[in-house]
């Protein structure tokens, strides 16, 4: 299974670019996968090309009305691990003997 | 103010690098700049020279027995903005009729 | 047309990965589409599902034998613009009025 | 020594934005570092702090007059190695049959 994170900005449509991202969400969240926003990005967690099929699909969305838009990407794919939007946050977080500020608090 | 997201990872230490990220966290928790953990990195909010200094102190400590090291970092700085940490999540969550999962949820 | 720039490395196959590398490098070659290789990743021109399948071949490539693969991705989409791998250097070149130390020198 | 990309955007100043590249890359080509300009970034080389320093000159610039700035940053700092800025390319070239489009052609 695969994690991807991914932020996806227009360029030349101001400097708040929020309700673009909201459409972004719109389609991560009727994905069907399992994700998580953050203040820099969101982070989906499936296979390959399940996670790039979203990525593409907000792509498609954004620009329609954007000339130009950016988008960077990290994945992180690991052979038979699953549930790691939670599980590798824990794993840090069981090696530290006091409180973290997660994703998940 | 600054947003940072950063991820610091050892080159030639194995698959599992749970414990190196376990130390950057801890100087990150002791940093005293509010932050968040998730599943594929780490976001601090501060000054430019704050967030850096505490990249810089994680890499001195990753590099004492790590001889390859990489690091992605991505920043968001916009003037005036403070508590983006959460403010950005609501921005987007505003914006759309139904619940996201969030890193604040 | 979009530019994608990718890094793509195995984690658990020690300090050295030129050779994963070289194979996605292979394959690049191999796509018919135009490249630039330098030292910190590979950057593709062609259209969205042209250069993001160039990526899904190195990734079913590593992962063969890789078991946890990272990748990072950095897309600049623009509509209408071809030829940007020299004509994004060249534009900041004309405006410098002395030489740069370019990926095309 | 530290291998650091990065690329560095103005967001609220249109969609054009070499004008802004222009002057980061003033500032990289007076910092005394190797560097190479590609088309989706820079690549410097140096110390951990010679080329953060560099970055951070180029952020002082880029907001004095943009109000928002978005960085992005890779880091490949590997003990004892110099001078990779070509060799990390050439040890690619050097394990495959046929000739790269490289940013050293």
């Amino acid at each position: 299974m695969v994690l991807l994170e991914f932020s996806m900005t227009p360029l030349g449509k101001g400097e708040s670019v929020s309700p673009y991202v909201a459409r972004s969400l719109e389609i991560v969240s009727e994905s069907g996968l399992d994700y998580r926003l953050h203040a820099m990005g969101t982070v989906l967690e499936g296979e390959w090309d399940e996670v790039l099929s979203v990525v593409t699909k907000c792509y498609e969305a954004m620009s329609q009305d954007c000339d130009r838009v950016t988008c960077s990407i990290k994945i992180d794919a690991r052979r038979g691990a699953e549930g790691r939007l939670e599980s590798k946050v824990r794993s840090v977080e069981a090696k530290i003997d006091h409180e973290l500020k997660t994703s998940e608090s």
